[in-house]
């Protein structure tokens, strides 16, 4: 093994109190590499590539290529600090780069390919990146990239090139020891307004997040596990599974650009998948899919699922039909991405149906590590068990400072980010997001949760996509407006079927004032509704 | 919820690289507090108490206590760095005083009261101890106390002199924000040779192994578990069980003083049990007091046992009849205690029954932090796989670096702290204990493992205990001798059927030479043969 680790000096101290007389032994990603490597070496990696279709290796395998690139890397001249993109899908060689760069000291910039050139364009070049690794269908992406990007010095496609570049360099890496709050990795969120901003995560806090996120109460990995990431590594460090996975010594399923409901249904039964992650427009068409075509995952155990509220009825029916825990789980770019994970306790776990999937469609908890509150307009703290919603802010070793290169004191209060969340927590310290600030409907003096009419709406059997946005209202001041997509097109219900549906089910004053039909609704490059694009669409930029 | 944790400020960070921009949170035992007050308020301890009998809270309850406390603390002038020392059973007073002593910046003294008088001295005068908690069991122990410890202020009983000392204070406290390297526990090995040598922990290293611990590779407790705490919180941190019950919302039931077969088993049934954890001599008498009492425990899942080598027979025994998954995991006063777990992977499960409980009866993998070789004589590693035996060094961030007030340097090589213990590996990270360094065999230039005779004996179903110690010898320099307490002592099995029975199982030139019969066999102050001692008795110190 080589050498991540220091010698058994003690930890620098600054009072009050006494020194521990523990090891100086800094978390670094590469700690979790060299893990891997010795304990759970005949661990496999599965990942679905373009140039090789399924492809398997080994942890052992996969740590001997990350020391070549590692050595690469250095070769190439990518110095610690320095910043190293990818516009990739999740894939075993993204996984090594995510290894080798933060191992080596430098930064792993993941770039979400969907992001619009403009967009790619502005977050390279102020990140200043050095090299940039990109997927053969990313490829376009990055035509005349040395041109436009100026920092950047090479451009690399992740197929043959790739291979030719760490061919000749050798399998063995002294990892340096770091200052484990030296930065390991970058990932810009893709704000629907203004430019883009840069979440710097350091090597403490991509360890803590991966650490804590194993935890029984969240992911509860272990080396029986086979892990399926259809959360995109370009989004938020892939929820950190490329961390937990070789933490727990999971066999890891990375798979590939095509993340349709037959590809997904397929390496969840080829590789007898037991727990996957994902948004969750992406478990809906794996739902559809399986309804469909009638066909089973039987090992799949759990799918934690964030990003989006996930509707009570997909969770009810993955359960009922399919013997899948639907986790609920709730964070943020800002937060590594972990804040929240809606694993039942007892209490929680002894409620009759209706009541545990009631829990189970809030967002969860906050795992140790993350400090969360919900503050009124006033900015004072709203205690649990409260009716009333509030901003959501965050604390904790894994949520930002600041941006990368970006003043924003307004992303902060006091000490706390400020999500820009709206939730109300229950009196067991379930939290719930009932919709974003900017999403917020305000109607005759009270807030109106588009997220509420959403989900009660996607559990029609007729309704396959819902968003709902608030127009303006001279009486009101706004009013909520539901537009939907048809679960079958050419046969779409009618708005009062569905008006009668939602009365039955919420206060009169929430149901929506109108609802409009579309063939399809805006996704975003996280897949995302953008209800915020519907809304502009509908009543202008003046909404 | 009081306010441990920092404000958005980044991290401090010295190079190489550039500075990763998250919140400066440290690693604090008073995070863990706060934590289960804020998500868990409503979940249960149970505690069995002289003064109460079965007593039940909630960690909302216990929380305030501990601020009561820490308030009481530091009204009697507690400073940070203080050590206030415990001699006391798993209860949940002894709960509040980890968590109060540790919040608040002092150190948390955890005394065994087995140790004789001599070596408590020894213990609260080199510690400089300034309070002295004692359970009403424990309090002839602390006779003339004030005379024997120059350093201690103030005596305080576990029952109503506690409640008095608690009930005026205010269950509010801000839980100040201490360097995470600040010390915040302290515990003294009960080492047969030379005087007791203190660890003591920091608030990093306590809150990154109660994480780890968590892990479901490890403990893998959630919320809906019912953790028992068996090993005894004045040993090495409780396993970390105070901590990591909390971190996961675990219900806790913490069984007091009396720890037989009956007693521990009537709990199980009583709490709903799930996990517990707990030496092997402890978990011998549960199995012997079900096997004879015809009793079932239903929940209990799995049972976590370290401190000395578990005999397969009782792997397989409390499996086949029980249902409950045994779980061998190895540590040590000076790594937390927690180093290995021997949770079976994937490949490890697929084997045959025989198969999976030979891998049981290995100590396990290293869980995430802890770094673990086996040397050579000459110092150089020994590869897994190697059929070789060697010193296990670790180093980590939960190992010491030193011991307080004591200068060892031949307890540490280059870096890596001097386990005591010979290991081999097998070439799938599953570390084996074969010996103490002290107790190994050395007989005709090769070593003989004194625990694999043990095993083999224990699985015998005439033995209740064995042990097995070098008799010096003119010819192999030593040969090896086992001494066994028969299960019925009135009709104990002959020596030579045990012969045989060893015969058939072992290489011939390992079986012991004599076989020896006692009524009992001495055991340590942490619930282990005292082979030393035995061997002392039958060769004397030279030997």
């Amino acid at each position: 093994m080589t050498d991540p680790a220091p010698s058994a000096a003690p930890a620098p101290f600054s009072g009050p109190g006494i020194p521990g007389l523990m090891m100086d032994w800094p978390l670094l990603t590469s700690t979790i590499t060299a893990f891997m490597e010795e304990n759970f070496g005949d661990q496999k990696i599965v990942s679905v590539v373009d140039d090789l279709g399924t492809f398997t290796y080994t942890y052992a395998e996969c740590a001997a290529r990350v020391k070549k690139l590692a050595n690469a890397l250095k070769a190439a001249g990518v110095k610690p600090g320095d910043r190293v993109a990818t516009i990739a899908f999740n894939t075993h060689r993204h996984f090594e780069i995510y290894h080798a760069v933060s191992g080596m000291g430098a930064v792993c910039h993941t770039l979400n390919p969907r992001l619009s050139a403009e967009h790619i364009d502005y977050i390279i070049n102020h990140a200043e990146d050095v090299i940039v690794f990109a997927d053969p269908a990313c490829m376009p992406l990055t035509q005349n990239g040395m041109e436009r990007w100026k920092s950047v010095r090479q451009i690399i496609e992740l197929a043959a090139p790739y291979e030719e570049f760490i061919a000749d360099h050798p399998a063995e890496f002294a990892w340096p020891t770091l200052d484990e709050n030296a930065a390991c990795a970058l990932c810009y969120t893709s704000g629907t307004t203004g430019n883009p901003k840069g979440a710097l995560y350091s090597h403490r806090s991509t360890v803590l997040h991966a650490i804590c996120a194993a935890g029984a109460n969240a992911f509860g990995l272990r080396a029986t596990d086979v892990a399926l990431s259809v959360v995109p590594m370009f989004h938020v460090n892939g929820w950190g599974l490329p961390y937990t996975g070789p933490i727990c010594g999971a066999k890891l399923v990375l798979p590939g650009r095509v993340l349709d409901g037959p590809a997904i249904t397929k390496l969840v039964q080829d590789e007898g998948v037991t727990l996957s992650v994902g948004v969750p427009t992406v478990w809906q068409a794996v739902l559809d899919h399986l309804t469909s075509s009638g066909e089973k995952v039987p090992t799949l155990k759990s799918v934690f699922i964030g990003g989006s509220a996930v509707p009570p009825s997909m969770i009810d029916r993955f359960e009922a039909e399919h013997g899948v825990d639907i986790v609920h789980a709730w964070g943020m770019t800002e937060l590594s991405p972990i804040g929240t994970v809606c694993k039942l306790d007892a209490t929680a776990e002894a409620q009759d149906r209706e009541g545990r999937i009631a829990t189970k469609s809030k967002q969860g908890r906050a795992i140790y590590g993350i400090e969360l509150r919900t503050v009124d307009d006033a900015g004072e703290r709203i205690p649990h068990g409260s009716e009333e919603g509030g901003e959501l802010q965050a604390r904790g070793p894994w949520v930002i400072s600041a941006y990368f290169r970006a003043d924003t004191p307004d992303s902060f209060d006091n000490g706390w980010f400020r999500t820009g969340d709206v939730a109300i927590y229950d009196n067991r310290a379930h939290m719930q997001i009932t919709d974003r600030i900017k999403d917020v409907i305000k109607s005759g003096g009270e807030w109106i949760s588009s997220i509420d009419i959403e989900n009660t709406l996607m559990g029609h059997p007729e309704v396959r996509m819902a968003a709902c946005v608030a127009k303006p209202d001279p009486k009101w001041r706004e009013r909520p407006v539901a537009i939907v997509a048809a679960a079958n097109p050419d046969a779409p219900p009618s708005a009062e079927s569905l008006q009668a549906y939602l009365a039955e089910r919420l206060p009169k004053w929430q149901c929506p004032d109108e609802i409009l039909f579309r063939a399809d609704l805006p996704i975003g490059p996280t897949g995302k509704i953008l209800k915020r694009q519907i809304r502009d669409e509908l009543y202008g930029d003046a909404a």
